[in-house]
């Protein structure tokens, strides 16, 4: 599908995104020799081709001469679909959930092996989290995650579940105790968690429905262990089926 | 500074942009045709260049084999400082304004010679607008955007005025009527706009400044003309002032 490797330019483009992959957790700017050694590129490659995109808007030079994702990449990501429908459908839900709870909403899909966050909608009064739109956390230890594990293929809960590890000591990552609660998740049809991706935080989550029925995303609401999560449940559910009529 | 012409695969990136740039209104995807047109790429090229985007991830093939923009390009647009940055910021601040009202809350910046939304918040009451995070709207023509004008360079001013076209029978276009108006949003700190950019509709708007004192963006707040916009002055101030802040 992709073509022989003779084709021209193949190599430039591969390498382009590899370079573009490298500011994944280096959104304040990385230097030119931070840039080579994250996408294992040659120095004088890396430097051509942070030039041609410098020079495309893609990557911005910053004054203190480190590169950094630009306007543009940003603003040609905003065209993608997952952005375009999904997120556009549940965007005025999320609101109503933010407005209701004045707590950290998620929309979540699930991304092979890892939760993908499409939103993430907080307030100041919101408790800090790890979540960032376009971020990455692991299906078995979030709220939201738990959700799109629970209705995976069968051979991603198994791939998941025998290389879960621990992010807090809250964590629940033994195999028997996991495939459990996934099965309690779709019994009851929300998962719930308790510390399990950051202490002093718990989580609610229910699934969104697609078009044919199956689950193609999950939304959840994330608050501190002092408050209880599971009043926020029935508000959930709401939206997600607002959600999922939407969708279809 | 791009280097030359006889750099390899400088053409493939600028190509690819190209590819990509053809999106840009057209978030449900493109035949193979449509987006040869589009881009101004032969159609050879064009199918080269797509199929090697597909298996990058950065365009998706769609059911009925139009591409659309794929999820990879939207993680990797997020990693980009517009959003990293000043969207992060002022989010919270935004959430107490929809919260606040229910109605459009808007975060621009001005780019070149267009207001660029950085962030749209709206919910199920809030009326129907033509913005988007990502999009663009002419300067002369919306709340964020004169006051972002009122604030640009002067050749940006000039240039803008000169070219001002009506968006609606209302839009102020007379260059001396506009040059007025703008020193009127210098002066009193805020703009506001009836009708100008959507029929049915008005906002207020108020800028946001960054850390060497000069306007980096512009919030701003869009209700139906039945409401009135300027109640809303004085939150839209005090969240201005916090982005303000925070920006330090």
């Amino acid at each position: 599908m992709a073509g022989g490797s003779t084709q021209p330019g193949r190599g430039v483009l591969e390498k382009a995104l590899d370079l573009l992959n490298a500011f994944e957790g280096a959104r304040d700017g990385l230097a030119l020799t931070e840039l080579s050694r994250r996408s294992g590129l040659p120095l004088t490659t890396t430097r051509r081709l942070a030039t041609e995109l410098v020079a495309q808007d893609v990557l911005e030079r910053l004054p203190d001469r480190r590169y950094a994702v630009g306007r543009r990449l940003w603003q040609l990501g905003l065209l993608a679909r997952v952005q375009g429908d999904l997120r556009d459908v549940a965007l005025p839900f999320l609101q109503d959930m933010y407005e209701a709870t004045r707590e950290n909403v998620h929309l979540a899909v699930r991304d092979g092996h890892s939760a993908l966050y499409v939103e993430r909608l907080h307030g100041r009064a919101s408790v800090p989290l790890v979540s960032r739109a376009g971020g990455r956390l692991p299906l078995h230890a979030t709220g939201v995650g738990k959700v799109l594990l629970a209705h995976a293929p069968p051979d991603v809960v198994a791939e998941v579940v025998a290389h879960a590890t621990k992010a807090t000591p809250y964590t629940i990552t033994e195999p028997g105790r996991l495939l459990r609660e996934l099965a309690e998740v779709r019994r009851r049809g929300y998962a719930r968690t308790v510390q399990e991706m950051t202490l002093g935080t718990c989580s609610v989550a229910v699934p969104v429905f697609g078009a044919e029925g199956a689950v193609v995303a999950s939304i959840g609401v994330v608050v501190a262990t002092t408050r209880e999560p599971i009043r926020h449940l029935a508000p959930l559910r709401v939206a997600a089926g607002g959600i999922s009529r939407a969708l279809r």
